[in-house]
């Protein structure tokens, strides 16, 4: 008998009719033995629903409140997903976060998970019960109510998986698995069968919304096997596992990118120890999530350099800038906006030398010009204009030997090594 | 400095701009100098709206997943609540009832508070904060959500109001007081200064909706000052206490109605002994609420006796009777429907003897015919037709000297006695 956890988010309970599919599926997986715990997401627009109604009454309420208001999403689906298991002849009892043991740490709105206590969910199976557990929150030992933040439902699988010690923790999505690169762009990306965490991790980071970076670290870190599959379909998914299975051939394992992203120069910044602390730690006080560094050398005593942020903290960030600029003398600042980070993404890359040169080839061959590139061990990322992100990633796909038809493998990546 | 308790309903925030106003209410009480905490219902419709989504899913839910369900939109309106207070530059935190020690009975759906533990609400109120409570809600000792019925939040407020030995609990409602009747049926109806806990609970149980019955015991077993005064405006209220103040000549307080009754008769029951305790037993068994029970008397060893339910559970009870016609045997049933129970309620009768023959006098000086008595203490109910009601209540407002002008008391009870 296996214990399988198994995740479904808000869009595959959006409706009753959906909610009823979801609860025959869960049933079908307990009938045929296993010992099954669901983690469910907020219905549908829930979540953003009650963000509304808390702006609309103060558009800068109190991030504990937030977190009282938020989880009564979860909760909602939770109770939902109980009543149609049991309409269909099986009993399951829904546990809100704090029900289910999740102890997490005392902030609010993004809370880690410290801690969880899985007596009473293990007694709850023990009994013969499918067990449903609120997804995205949990409460400190103080006993106030956290949220894990956005795609919590995410982690909160996962870690309940690692501390119910499951065999699978099915992540069930709107998408049938892992591609290489998004399908709605490429048509012949290709499903990937399996994926290692690392890659996950990188590609988690870089937009492909599936799965939460967080999670993907969290099952990293307890060696728990996630599957990602369709809450619509029986295809089998994606398993993300410690090692992936190398196909021949194949180096990079997928393309992905994220959009909205602004750079910001910060040219004639006098070069003394300790200035990008004091620059990148306002930034950080100020909550502004800064991407890819950038620093080009130092001429004259100054230096130039560039950084990437979302565009909604653009603004702020200028704002920052300006405020330390008594404390970190530079002459001036100049941002771009509209631009795109596209990445590839393989653990292959490692013991493959000239990956990054064959992308920056890929990328001027369709005439695009690269804005700043950022490398790591299995990724390397570039920024380009927004513009032509779609005949880039069409590019990187043919030319990485990722289009899913058998006739691109012909002449196909290691020629190009 | 005292410490007060106050209540809000659903309708009272049942929109955005209603909840900033009970908002500013609560933040002018602090301004007094008070001790707040707040209990606070589910917003509007809330609560239907959950119920009408529970059976979309399943007719037949477990009450142990309503509650969970239900939970939800007191949690939503404490948060919010919270929110619009900071909002006015005042500090709230809210509370649910189980982070509030609201420890109940182990029961789903009508929860009996068993104990509240107040610490963690009197270290907010010394930390300065305002209070919000979650209402009609708990947690029984294993940790399981539990809801306490219909009209639980004016309960948890009285609850509260014992446990913190809050100076005054007051109720805020729709209406601006207790009056001596339905305002809408009769247009002089007055408003009552004071009212004792059981004339209210009198009144409570006799369908005038302003307080729930069982926070009226609560208030009368702990003695509560209860205050029911209207979120719309800053009239008085009405004062709950132990010994109201009587007015001059004023014998009866209040006279309330009650319709949707239906009237069953069983007749030719064997008179032997247990024979009633089994009827009326298995009819609680199946969850019937019975109301008066009427026995004229025994005729060849055999009995006719009437009982009143509620039209909804009319089908159930004959049902019931049908079934358990093997072990109390009886000749057979009838039944009438679309009843209305007319009562007079005051703590001056016991001491005033007539009260009840003035009430039938005054119902048939208006050519009603009466179908049940039933007496206590305090109180005189008759169950009549139901489209006789109105002018029976108007006759009896008269009749008691209730009518708010003046020149109602010329010649005024004394006379009628």
């Amino acid at each position: 008998m296996s214990l399988i956890v198994m995740k479904f988010g808000g869009s595959s309970v959006g409706t009753t009719e959906r909610m009823g599919r979801v609860a025959q599926r869960i049933v079908d997986k307990k009938l045929q033995g296993d010992r099954v715990v669901v983690v469910v997401s907020a219905m549908g627009d829930t979540t953003d629903d009650l963000i509304d109604k808390a702006n609309d009454i103060n558009a800068n309420p109190p991030a504990r409140e937030m977190d009282m208001l938020l989880t009564t999403g979860e909760q909602i689906s939770v109770a939902l997903l109980a009543m149609a298991i049991h309409k269909l002849g099986h009993s399951a009892k829904s546990y809100t976060g704090w029900q289910a043991g999740i102890v997490t740490e005392p902030t609010h709105g993004k809370a880690k998970i410290a801690d969880i206590s899985p007596e009473r969910i293990f007694s709850s199976l023990d009994e013969g019960h499918i067990v449903i557990v609120a997804g995205f929150q949990g409460r400190t030992e103080d006993g106030e109510i956290t949220t894990l933040g956005r795609g919590g439902s995410d982690t909160t699988a996962v870690a309940l998986a690692a501390a119910l010690k499951a065999d699978v923790c099915e992540i069930y999505t709107d998408v049938d698995g892992i591609y290489s690169t998004d399908p709605r762009v490429v048509k012949c990306a290709r499903k990937l069968d399996e994926i290692s965490y690392d890659e996950m991790l990188e590609l988690a980071h870089l937009g492909a919304a599936v799965l939460h970076p967080r999670a993907v670290e969290y099952a990293k870190h307890y060696k728990v096997n996630l599957v990602v599959r369709s809450s619509f379909t029986n295809n089998e998914g994606t398993l993300v596992r410690e090692e992936a299975q190398m196909e021949q051939g194949i180096v990079v394992r997928g393309i992905a990118s994220e959009k909205n992203v602004a750079r910001i120069s910060v040219m004639g910044v006098e070069d003394v120890p300790g200035v990008l602390a004091k620059m990148f730690g306002a930034l950080a006080d100020h909550g502004i999530d800064v991407d890819i560094i950038v620093q080009s050398g130092v001429q004259d005593g100054k230096a130039d350099f560039s950084f990437t942020v979302s565009m909604a903290d653009r603004a702020k960030a200028l704002d920052v800038l300006a405020g330390i600029k008594a404390q970190v003398p530079y002459r001036d600042t100049t941002y771009e906006e509209g631009l795109v980070k596209v990445s590839i993404v393989g653990a292959g890359m490692v013991s493959n030398p000239g990956v990054a040169a064959q992308m920056f080839e890929a990328i001027s061959s369709v005439g695009v010009s690269i804005k700043m590139v950022s490398t790591s061990e299995i990724k390397v990322s570039c920024i380009i204009a927004a513009e032509s992100v779609q005949e880039v990633i069409r590019a990187l796909h043919t030319a990485y030997g990722l289009d899913t038809t058998d006739t691109a493998f012909v002449g196909g990546p290691s020629e190009r090594r």
